[in-house]
């Protein structure tokens, strides 16, 4: 792969940081005695991902302005984030428990975020002017307008001067059903914020939400549904998707898949048959995506991404802390996983 | 110490289970990457220090309808609580971060308990007629009613029905400034509960605050200040008080004086050298008293209270885990610490 | 799955309750400083599966009267087990150290029961008349009789006193050659025990056991050996057996068969491929079949049994900790283990 | 202090390898999850003291044929000990609970030994010809003939032989009332074995238990206590003690005292105030005695023997493992706990 | 204390990044399967505690190509520290191993940094133009020159253009024995280096190594010897030093004196009783000097620097992760560690 | 498999110790704040293997003289190594840092080992006259004479020895392209070593390697690089190859070839589909060898190699810890991993 001139613009990415906390060792929670716990949070692991590829990448964000705010703060700073855009206010971090699944167990997930630091957010606490100074990238998550009045409010007005800026905004629609309890329907708030986006990470299920359509999920069903999106969100160029084969909890399969307005392309599919941790896999294929259109092609992002996706199954925690030079090799074919010394 | 004849009777306890989280070694929660986490709460830590301890108690409260609430409720069980009284319902079970002290530097607590499962009780959710039947004594504090109106109601409630009962109802009413944050002054609300409680745990500080008075924080004053109480709330009988001497957060010295509406009681002061878990050391207190009240008189339940309060300071967990005989040593004099084979 | 009228009669089990100690991360014991704890035991950890899914369970035991027997109490309140038949006496816990294989290599048990709290069980410690009030069902294996004269004559008086009363005998006859050290040989013990019991689990092995005899493993020679079995006891109704091939101590796969009397029943194989403890697999299936004779047909029950028992294999443990409607699902065939949310 | 010229002749120990498991982080096993182990035993920490030291030392036992045995085999290889007269039998090891005490709680302490490999001792088992070769000291403690009558018979052969080759005799008379279950006196068996003793470790206390006396605990009872024992058992040279002022469980004082035959020796007492591991400190101290009378004068080697009885107190595990030099300056008075970079 | 109007000038720190291996849970390493890492060193030790305290900081040094030098960097950012100034060169992380002592026990420290990526630094490395840009403070200490002829060069460099600048040079004179194996003699390289510096950190033990002299350790020695300093190296305007007295490993008293050149200023002593960890307490020390001299008056910054050091004790790590509103309520006098909630 | 006569002659092996440091639970370093560690090094890890399996073991080598090497020597202690013949001097013990890999993730290893205690052996500090006293078998690797001039001179000097003893020498051809630092080309010191060797253990790529050769990586490359070889080198009698197919890092294949002068032998290849620890599974096929040859035929002693190879995968550690007895049940064909009882 050849890179393209870098670019040393930034990438913006807007959304919660939570606090996960997982029973150690395999155990359910009633077990255990100990929590291993990680900052975590579709876009904030987005920006760390890129942040760790060299990427400069600021967050904006509300933390809480306690000791567990202190901690995501420092963590934000380890992963290189820039953290000028996070405010600290008096309410508490969201969070949330996860027992690790396995083999034919699902992982089960409880949130505590309803009244949280993020989603007291609102639109004069983000000066978009000064953030956005510089930017290249807008990343935003179909989560983050779930989860408040005020969150929506909030992003909303940082897309609408990243189109007037020219910015490139992108988005995975990761869509959550338990979030949009503030009285919005999902389908308004998103139909608002993704015609302001360019770049779209999802795919058959993603667009059938959103246009409230039925495309079939297989290839034709996602090139239909593509352009169905693109004519009636214009401004969206691309769109990029991986699909995944759940085998079980510790065996996953990846592929990518893109309709890029022209043609579609599609990479290999990788197979982890040891999953370390499957938190947070979407959001390095979208970092993957994201630094892939600043350095590559088409085709060499997708395979990037995909790359990256399968790579993040592989080590603990939300973001994917795996280089530039290491995602490369899988993208390129070697996966025999040989110690490097 | 001779024992009173144990009457079969139960004691129930009503108030918040919290999580509490603290980062494992003694380290800052920025360093850690594990919590320890138990669940406590301070009537609760009074029922589980008593069910230990071989008496029949059931606690009364809302837990979250999660794997963090099927951990709460398990336990409650290993503790040996009854828990037909507690409701499973769909808001997160309250929680708080502790970053533990050491010597000259205090310990750090943030909490997350303002839109908790407790936090939501209501009094239609508690058949106090069952909970009370059979019952001896009911125990609250003064953090239960700070939490909504929903607790103070719910409290409230049952507090009415033990009076008409004839049910002993204790209150410890450890004061915490920062919750009371839904519209009614605490004055007015403890003055209320107070009016309907039998044995006060507590000294000159809970007596000022809740007399709006200015006793001085010696002997005269306890017994000054005492004497005012049960002259303001007449159902009031005997006043029991822990006085801990914070040489730092590893060094404790603690004794327990007592006003039983006749005679002023104290006892030897206990040494605490190496603090382990400073939590539930008051409610340690607590449940020595009403272990007291049950099986012994005033002042070998004064004795028992505070040498149970100063084995909670040795030991993990917000829960006294020590047995009778093992505090009933202490209460004596033997504080040598010896191995016991 | 239409579930039966749920009865509340409750169920009983007896056997010994062993501490597992297991060097951690999968060390050998010669590398490791710390050990995994769990309380476990072949009828216990039905009882306890039981419990966690809502039913009424009581167990019937000797531990020990010292700190080793206390955890194991609170264990068994933990789990929701009543343990007003539980007796504590001044012999050890029985307890087994467990090197966890993986892949090729086999997990290596070092027993240390034979002078155990329950190797000094006898007969007159027993109430079985208050035991088996109200009781459904009666659950022993065939590892029980095996430890000591004791064991065997206080199951017996139960299992006499359970036919009289009309409640439903589970056995999971589970053989044990290290076991047998006491005078007796196991054929005449099992066959006496057998004989007084309703529902038969194991298969053709242990039917040839049992017989002396010599069935084919197929289809065919479970379909013979269990009629011979009804034939020889004819208080035995039906016959479940889970069937395990071991790809490796890693990888394992499942299938249930039964003979109810009728007719042949098998269900799909399920496959593990990340064993997380093997231990209590094949009780988390008798717990199954006996929950599904409580509230399913013969042929849901033996899905929902092997489902339950795949499920075992994927958290630590002794005991089966997933709910009822989690086994429901695997039952049904989502075995793809995506996360919940 | 100046050293006698160094004897290589190697130093034999008897007696039981204990594994003990104690809960991690101050919990009670009641809470707790995982155990941190050791092996040790009060003679083999004696043993493995001295090989910490340089001293070339042999233990002689019975250990467990199984994967706990080799876990203890390799441990006394790794301490440097040898193994040559160590057994394995088809026995459990023996092996001891401990929930650590802090402050004002005592530790306490569940064995399981009685059926051990150790108990099963037998005097064919041991070669004491072939051990005892080249061999300078034997030594015991009070413990191991309270085990069983054939560690009783299996010891007494060898301090006989002892005797007869002149090798120098050392006892830690360590009386622990909860053994002597196997039908002898403890007085009848250890007076017995005392008379074939040379170097006799143990105060006043151990004294009065062994002559059925009544000496003060002050210098003048341990002079005439120590005279008296010598004119019972003429082969009895000296008397060395470690006196123990218990502050609490956390913070201990200690000093020692000898009657030589013609003088009284005592060293300055050392205070440990932060206490890390009790267990093994009186066997820290008979090592030290040992190495001392090896290579010191009397009065160094008790000065010696009190520094390393200090020391032990202040790391994990049931063996002391300070260095010589490290011993001999807290010896000189050095003991403000500098960094050694 | 009132607080002088912040400037926001940077401080500049230099010196080697280490990473500290420690057993964990006061094991000794011979009995230990696990380590704690943290990063430190004796200036990026100030640096993050300034950064802690809300100072703009940048640190100079060579750090490793490795995943560990990924995980120093990380570490550095987490901190807040700008790591513009750090390179990374083909040469391993220096290293230090310590095993943790306890009361009596020393620590003992052993150091793998001879050849070090630090080691290897040079000054065509540093770009000190560009680094003391906009600098208030450069802050060395007397460990670095000790490392290598590339060392002492780079920072000769550094605190020559500091002096040009009018930039405030502070020194801790830390010195070090063991170092110094390059072929200078460490007087000659520290007196060309003190030379160049403003504020002396340091004591009478320094003071004497550097002048070849004798003052006594009391006041009347401090405030000659400081006179003396001050005489021969004019550039030195104030010596900050702090005065330890060790109990023993686990139990500190600390206070700080000064000679400000016009008086002789002194703290009350600070008591520790349990000790965490000792590492980085000079250095925290020194922090508190640097932010004092920003911040407040002479005497002021002489408490807060004597409270952030005894507060250093009381957590884990190199680094004084403790807020400026907790030192000044020490400084104050609040040294009871009572809960915060 | 039969056994030939066991002989009693030593076995020595001479190489480097390292400590192996790896951040816990499959954490990046960067996010971890603990690391397990263990020492090995390629050829004590033959040796500890052996000495796992009952064989007399000297190793020959430098280790530091510090905390870090009395682990070192405690950890060949407890292995069963005799220990004689290690030196203490004051040069840091080498080491690596290992990122453990998963699935298609490597493992990262980084090294710190140039200037270690073994890098620094003469041969004047090996007495190969003793050593080799009685000696059967001498084993390195090609690693050690890549690490210094000093290493390899010291096993020039042995080798020279063992074959003129008649010893066997047998080498392992690990070839790491990233040593030889010290000014010498790896071939001609490979040469000049194998010249003196007897077994080969190694495959196509390390004889291409050796010869400067183009062999094919199959049988029949095999065979011819073979018996190229043993032309070049006349000494070499046989070559045993394992060969891997790596799946992913947690997915690996392991058969076994021979040439032994005069036909070809290969095993079934053995799956491992969860792989633990992938580091020193080439070392237990070499061991496995050595003892193969020792106790069997050439066809079983491959099998045996190559079912101990298999076997390292599934345990933490360099070093092999499965005894003889399962060895050999795999070699047979015994792969299914259930529980021993």
């Amino acid at each position: 792969m050849q890179e393209k001139a870098s670019e040393t613009k930034k990438i913006i990415t807007f959304g919660e940081v939570l606090m996960r906390l997982s029973p150690s060792d395999n155990r359910k929670l009633l077990q255990a005695t100990q929590m291993d716990f990680f900052f975590g949070g579709t876009e904030m692991n987005v920006g760390a991902s890129l942040a760790n590829m060299g990427v400069e990448v600021q967050h904006v964000t509300n933390i809480s302005n306690d000791i567990v705010g202190d901690a995501a703060l420092a963590t934000l700073r380890k992963y290189g984030i820039g953290v000028s855009a996070v405010k600290k206010v008096n309410f508490p971090l969201g969070l949330y428990f996860l027992e690790v699944g396995s083999s034919l167990r699902s992982s089960q997930v409880s949130y505590n975020r309803l009244h949280s630091s993020f989603a007291n957010i609102s639109p004069e606490q983000v000066d978009w002017q000064k953030v956005l100074f510089d930017a290249e990238f807008l990343h935003w998550s179909g989560i983050s307008p779930g989860v408040s009045e005020g969150a929506y409010q909030t992003l909303k007005a940082g897309l609408e001067l990243a189109q007037k800026r020219g910015i490139t905004v992108t988005v995975d629609l990761a869509y959550r059903s338990n979030l949009w309890n503030y009285g919005r329907s999902s389908r308004e708030v998103l139909e608002d914020l993704v015609s302001l986006s360019t770049i779209f990470i999802g795919g058959v299920n993603e667009i059938n939400e959103l246009l409230d359509a039925n495309f079939s999920s297989d290839k034709e069903g996602f090139i239909a549904g593509s352009r169905a999106l693109m004519e009636k969100f214009p401004k969206i160029k691309k769109v990029f998707d991986k699909v995944r084969t759940s085998v079980n909890a510790s065996w996953q399969k990846i592929y990518g898949q893109c309709w890029n307005g022209e043609k579609y392309l599609k990479t290999t599919e990788l197979e982890i048959t040891n999953v370390i941790d499957r938190i947070g896999t979407g959001d390095a294929f979208a970092a993957g995506v994201i630094y892939g259109l600043k350095h590559f092609s088409d085709e060499e992002a997708l395979n990037f991404a995909n790359a990256a996706c399968a790579l993040k199954h592989t080590h603990m925690g939300d973001v994917n802390l795996v280089g530039v030079e290491e995602v490369l090799e899988v993208a390129k074919g070697k996966t025999d996983g040989r110690i490097k010394r």
